[in-house]
C-alpha cells in the first residue's frame, strides 16, 4: 500500500488493458514492473529493441499473454519503432528502458515522425504520495524545462490540471510556487504568475483554481497559511505545484524522495502520449507506479 | 533532544555567557527562549524597546540575573540602540523580536552606524538536524539574496565554512547545488561553480573541500552518488549546501521544516555579529536553537 493503489483500481476497472511500448527494456526492474502489470491484467507490453535477456526473463514466467518482442538494429531504431507504434495507434504509452534519454527524446521530438504536436510543449510531471498529505501531490517541472517561458508555463498548467483530473480531483487547485507571497520585480516570473491568476479568473482554465505566488508551505500547509495571515483560495490544500524553474522543482523532488518514504512517480506530458522516463536508480516499484500514472493520464 | 544539545554543551563550557540584544522582544516565544537561555546560564539578555509585558513576564520568574531592559521611543530607535550595543562591544548577538524585518535591517545596514563592514555581504545561513543525516546540515541562502553574484556567492561560502567550523567540522565539505552534475550554458551559475572549485583547489579556502555542480541527492546521499557512478570528494556527506538562488534554497528549507521533524535554526551572517531573524510562526524551541547557533557562530 503506497497510495498508488487507487490508480491501479481505476485501471483494473477499465475494459481493456493499456498498451505500453518499452524501448530497450532489458533491465531487471523494467522487466519486473512490466510483467507485474501484465500479470495483473491492466497492461499489455511490447518490448522494442530488447535483447535476448528479456526473452529469457519472460520465458521463466510462462502463461503471460499480452507481451511481444519487436527486434531493432540499435537503440535509435528501437526508439523510432516504438514511436511509430504510438503514431499508428498500436500502443498507448511510451516507456524508456536501458536507452539514453537523448536517444529516446530525439525520436519523440522528430518533426516529421515524432509525437509532439505543432506548438506542443514537452514537460515533466511528477506525483508524490506520502502520509503527511491527504492526496497525491502533482508537480512540475523537475527534469526538462530549465526556465519556462510564459507559453511553456501555461502548457505546464494544462498538464498539471489534466493529471490532477486523472487522479480524481474534480476541481484541481494549482499553486504557483515562489519563496514569498508577493509579486516582485526581482523575480520577473511573479508578474507572469499574477497574469496567470487573472487569466484563470477570466475562465482560461474552467474548473481549475489557481493561486500564487505562494511559498511551498502556504501552498500545502494550512497552518502556515494561518500563521502568515494570508488568504488563498487553495486554503493550503494544493493538488498541484508549479515550480518557477527546474532547479527549485528538482530540489523539491530530491527532497521528497530522500527525506521521507514517499511513493513518487513521473512522466513526460505534452506529447501524443505520456512518456515514462525512469532513471537508473529507480526500482521496480517506482517504475510500476510510473506506469500506473502514465496509463491513467493517457486519454 | 533535537540535535542542538551539543551546541548548548559547547556554550556551557565557555567561561562567560554570550550577551544577546533583543529588539522588541515582546512575544511569548521570544521571552520563553531567552529566559531559558539565561536560566541555563549560557546567555545574558538585554531587551531593547520591549513593552511592559516583558517586564511583567520577567517579574514572574524571579532570581534571574543577566537580564536588563532598555527603553526606546519606537521600533526604529530600538533597532538603532541595539545595534549601538553591538558596536560598543556591550552585546555579542542581535536578535529580532516583534519588529518588522526591514526596520531591523535598516539599522544593521546603516552606512555610518550599522554593522556591515565595507564590501560586506549579508547572507542567511540555516542549519537543520534530523535523524536521517549523520551531522547538522548547514545551508544558504533561503531568505535574503535573490540571485547571488559571484562575489556574494564567495561570501556565502565563507559564511558556510565558518558556521560548519563552529559546529565542529574540522574540514567542512561544501556542495554547490544544481539540478544535475554537469556545467551547462543554460545555467550560467554552473560556470561560476567550476571557477569556485578551481579556486578552492588553488587554496582559496584552506581546509575546506568544495564540489559541484551536484544535485541535492548526490550532495548528501552516498547511495545516489554510487547509483549515478559519480566521483565526488564530498562522497555524499556534505556538511553544507550552497543553493544557486533563494527560490531553490527556500523550497529546501520549507521542505525540511514541513516534511520531517527537523530541528531547524537560522541567522544572518556577514555583519559584525550574527543576527537572529526569527519569524512569526517560530516557536520558542526554534528561537532557542537559533540563539544557540548564533552565539556559537559569534567569534
Amino acid at each position: 500500500m503506497n497510495g498508488f493503489e487507487t490508480l491501479e483500481n481505476k485501471l483494473l476497472a477499465a475494459a481493456t488493458p493499456r498498451r505500453i511500448a518499452v524501448v530497450c527494456g532489458d533491465d531487471a526492474s523494467t522487466i519486473e514492473a512490466t510483467v507485474r502489470a501484465v500479470e495483473r491484467r491492466w497492461a499489455s507490453v511490447v518490448f522494442v529493441g530488447a535483447t535476448e535477456a528479456v526473452g529469457r526473463a519472460l520465458g521463466h514466467r510462462a502463461n503471460q499473454p499480452n507481451k511481444s518482442l519487436v527486434a531493432a538494429a540499435d537503440d535509435g531504431e528501437a526508439a523510432r519503432l516504438a514511436v511509430s507504434l504510438i503514431r499508428e495507434g498500436r500502443a498507448d504509452v511510451l516507456m524508456k528502458g536501458l536507452v539514453e534519454t537523448p536517444v529516446l527524446l530525439k525520436a519523440v521530438l522528430d518533426k516529421q515522425q515524432g509525437l509532439l504536436p505543432p506548438g506542443g510543449v514537452l514537460t515533466h510531471v511528477a506525483v508524490s504520495v506520502w502520509p503527511g498529505y491527504d492526496k497525491p501531490l502533482v508537480y512540475s517541472d523537475v527534469a526538462v524545462i530549465p526556465y519556462p517561458t510564459p507559453q511553456q508555463r501555461r502548457a505546464q498548467i494544462d498538464a498539471l490540471a489534466a493529471v490532477c483530473r486523472s487522479l480524481g480531483a474534480s476541481e484541481p487547485r494549482i499553486a504557483l510556487v515562489h519563496c514569498a507571497e508577493h509579486v516582485s520585480d526581482k523575480f520577473p516570473y511573479t508578474h507572469d504568475y499574477a497574469d496567470i491568476v487573472n487569466e484563470s479568473k477570466d475562465g482560461r482554465w474552467p474548473g481549475v483554481v489557481i493561486d500564487g505566488p505562494l511559498d511551498l508551505r502556504t501552498a500545502i500547509d494550512p497552518q502556515a497559511l494561518r500563521v502568515k495571515g494570508i488568504h488563498s483560495p487553495l486554503q493550503g490544500h494544493a493538488d498541484a505545484l508549479l515550480f518557477p524553474d527546474i532547479v527549485s522543482g528538482n530540489v523539491f523532488y530530491k527532497s521528497m524522495t530522500f527525506l521521507i518514504p514517499t511513493a513518487t512517480a513521473g512522466m513526460l506530458m505534452g506529447a501524443a502520449c505520456p512518456v515514462i522516463l525512469s532513471s537508473r536508480g529507480d526500482n521496480a516499484a517506482t517504475k510500476y507506479d510510473s506506469m500506473l500514472l502514465a496509463c491513467l493520464s493517457q486519454s
